[in-house]
């Protein structure tokens, strides 16, 4: 797991499963030099299911430049097999937006790991709808946008965070952000927007899940990270955790257990969405962590 | 934890809160040579709230008859402070029944704990819904009784049931009981009657659970055993636990995931029921394990 | 991983890694009418390393007999790549056999998943040293040999065991067995004896782990599944697993707990080694669950 | 577990077992107009053992000063159980002094949980061996000190660490110190050094346990909150935990994985020192969490 990033690549692969697909796609790497390191594959039902398929390589005897190479897979390999695909470099390193509201737990953890280089991304930009974090974000040399929103301005004030992102990120974390992005917002972001949800879906959608915890006596809280899509807290799941509560805590310490949570599943879905772990299958994800 | 069970008593107290409790009852119980080896409390609220208060004594130099002691108390101690309470004593098992329908893995359990010692408790009998399960009770020394059970036959049914039951258990276990109680069946066993729920409860009620936890695509699977109410999947939890599955994971492999969970969590569950160490709070427990 | 058993198939290689590898493998079998449904790999290092590669496969419409398919595997890719490799076939269950002293619950649970249908195998004999489990054993429909054992007869019990044995089971799993066994007794079934130690290895090596925890006043115990090599509690380890305890658990509360952890990390372990997950490397283990 | 601070009041007693200790305390405390809120026990053994009482009360209607509440205390009750005893009261903050050497995740952890108010301690002073760390240290206003070490000046380097230290603080976190504390100085702070040691210990005492644990093969990797003794690496575990790893983790994997257990772990455990809820027995802890 612990490559060289610098000639990494990966190859992540959707398409009808048949027979084949893996051989004819090692065999093309095969062939121009190329040496796999990962190889996982997933394929939802041998029998006209559809097969998922994540390669990750080195690249220092590669024989063509890049744009050849996938040229030469497009042509050779990819059309055949009808495959959705990408290439990925790791050098590329990608462009991560975040969003944020007042909570700080889960945005001073994903930028503490960037800063120790833990996460291979760029961070072009904070944004939050309340001024309180500005510094504690530039201490780290970031860029922060402060952005204030309510019902009457709600629009306008996503076309002011849109002039922000658009063309400027990759990917955007919601890290404890409290407003609910539009339908429109989120198409613009397709499967490209994640978000940390303190509670273990689909338990407890919606507002203040910990205090619906605690009204309803559970004795694990969770926490869920998930691409968004437009219906709130539906989307795809890419990581969870759970962590044992009692009847000694309150509201208040099951938030600050579950800040601990948020915390890590935060990172360890913003970890395998940059390293191109996730695949999103409908509702679904295949994660080849 | 490990004490001499013929001598172990435990005293359960609910009552409103207010300073003095704990010295009231310690005093009371020193005084009657009786020697606590387990504390627990709880208070909703030190200002207003309930009280909870579990202790577990030895008695080898109780002064007086169980009777006496159990008038002394109430006329020292609970009567002023308006207690609910209850002592019990190791030495009488409490006689737990079984229902179960099909599915064997969480009834064996329980029987396998039973014979190693582990689960303290008479079992007078297994009643099911089906016959498949004769042998592989009775060769445990258990009685096994087929009521068969359908739509129509439903009410005679129960009634047929309660007839084996009444008098004869304090509690019964549903270790995967399908069918669902009636009200009234219910009532007649208020706190007294446990269910394990195949899924982290209040996610996936209803059947299926695991077809359910499938389709939403979690990341955990989990296991619930809780108090059965009159409302389906509602009542208090005594105990919840998860386990980590992947996109690999499909159906029958997310079934055999969950035995294992439900095995322990009904194991744990109905351990701290016999042990009187869960107490129901409206519609939450205090466990004091 | 809920494939139909009878036509699935398992390739298991081992060799120096080297660019082509999974090209080579995977071309000959697509070449062969096989369909692929599982592909792990591991390399210890892609410059010079050790290569590990594991294939579940789908034979219906295998073109060829299975040892014109190996010879033809052999001849076309094994020998060219220096691989260590062997296929096996669902549909031929290995035999396992059992060894135990007088604890019961590692035994029971593989016997019970054993019933049912969970673990894949045979049993043709469980022997202990002890007579008590016989009936419990007898009860499965399983074969009970009782083969006392002490210092003076120690050669010649474990010639009873080997004529017991030899021919008769294809690995054997030591469910609490608590005799040593021979170096060359070990010999005889390299990487083939599966072992149940109860605490997390490497702490708590040798005789009453339980009580050395307690000493040590550790939170957390555990219990490991390993292969058996002539250094005790040192081969290589297939599973491990932890449970919290506290200042409350005496040795008998640890014993308690660590029986269900150790049924756990056991079944686990086993499972695994009859679907040809576990491949050893030196004294570890890469295992594709 | 969530009460007011400012009138929060702990008393830790340890004492030969006897009846009526329970008693004497609450009844004493009850007379004096304290409204205990937490009590927990445990006891060795009940004949002749050791006993352990923490104590979390609520002093707005207390009827006399600290100073007399303890004498009375003392006079009424400590002096004839020959109880060792502490009252400690929530508004004094402890002073924590943290060492670090290079690697900061472990600070970071728990100056930034000081922050947000999580931690109720203050820190007097950061020591750390090397300069690195000053300006994130600084950041959050506390005071950092570099005191260089080497084998030539060790007695002089901690010479100079007393200085800044005697006084100054009530206990001393290691927060990944690489360099070993002479006797003479560990014998300064009884039970008052907390260190995170990067293993499951007894597993992989010493130096460098990822690498340790990475040549051993585990499934897990730990880490272990414990008092520093004069032996390294064995004093009283405070607390420990475990996460799962494969063949897949090498070296560095393991070092960032082990980081985020190291810093939940060394987090809880400072909680529960500064919450007075860590009695030592022996090389033994009681936590009363």
């Amino acid at each position: 797991m612990s490559t060289e990033p610098d000639t990494t690549a990966r190859l992540l692969i959707t398409c009808p499963d048949q027979p084949g697909i893996v051989a004819a796609v090692t065999t093309f790497l095969y062939h121009h030099g190329v040496n796999i390191t990962e190889l996982d594959q997933h394929s939802t039902d041998p029998e006209g299911g559809r097969f998922f398929l994540r390669l990750e390589f080195q690249t220092p005897h590669l024989d063509v430049p890049r744009a050849a190479l996938e040229r030469a897979f497009r042509e050779a390999v990819a059309s055949h097999f009808e495959m959705n695909w990408r290439i990925s470099y790791a050098a590329d390193k990608p462009r991560m937006a975040l969003l944020v509201s007042r909570h700080d737990h889960a945005l001073m953890e994903l930028l503490w790991r960037w800063q120790r280089g833990e996460l291979r991304v760029d961070i072009p930009v904070v944004i939050s709808n309340h001024p309180d974090l500005r510094e504690a974000v530039e201490r780290f040399g970031v860029r922060y946008e402060h952005v204030a929103i309510d019902a009457a301005t709600h629009a306008e004030s996503e076309a002011r965070m849109l002039a922000l992102l658009d063309g400027q990120c990759d990917f955007i974390v919601l890290a404890r952000y409290m407003r609910i992005l539009s339908a429109e917002f989120v198409a613009r972001y397709p499967q490209r927007i994640i978000n940390i949800h303190h509670s273990f879906l689909p338990a407890f959608v919606g507002a203040d899940p910990y205090q619906q915890a605690y009204d309803r006596g559970v004795k694990l809280i969770g926490a869920t990270a998930h691409y968004v899509t437009r219906d709130l807290d539906q989307g795809p799941i890419i990581d969870q955790d759970t962590a044992r509560v009692s009847h000694r805590h309150e509201v208040p310490d099951l938030r600050r257990l579950g800040r601990d949570l948020e915390r890590q599943v935060l990172a360890r879905a913003v970890r395998w969405h940059v390293e191109d772990r996730v695949i999103v299958n409908g509702n679904k994800t295949i994660v080849f962590a």
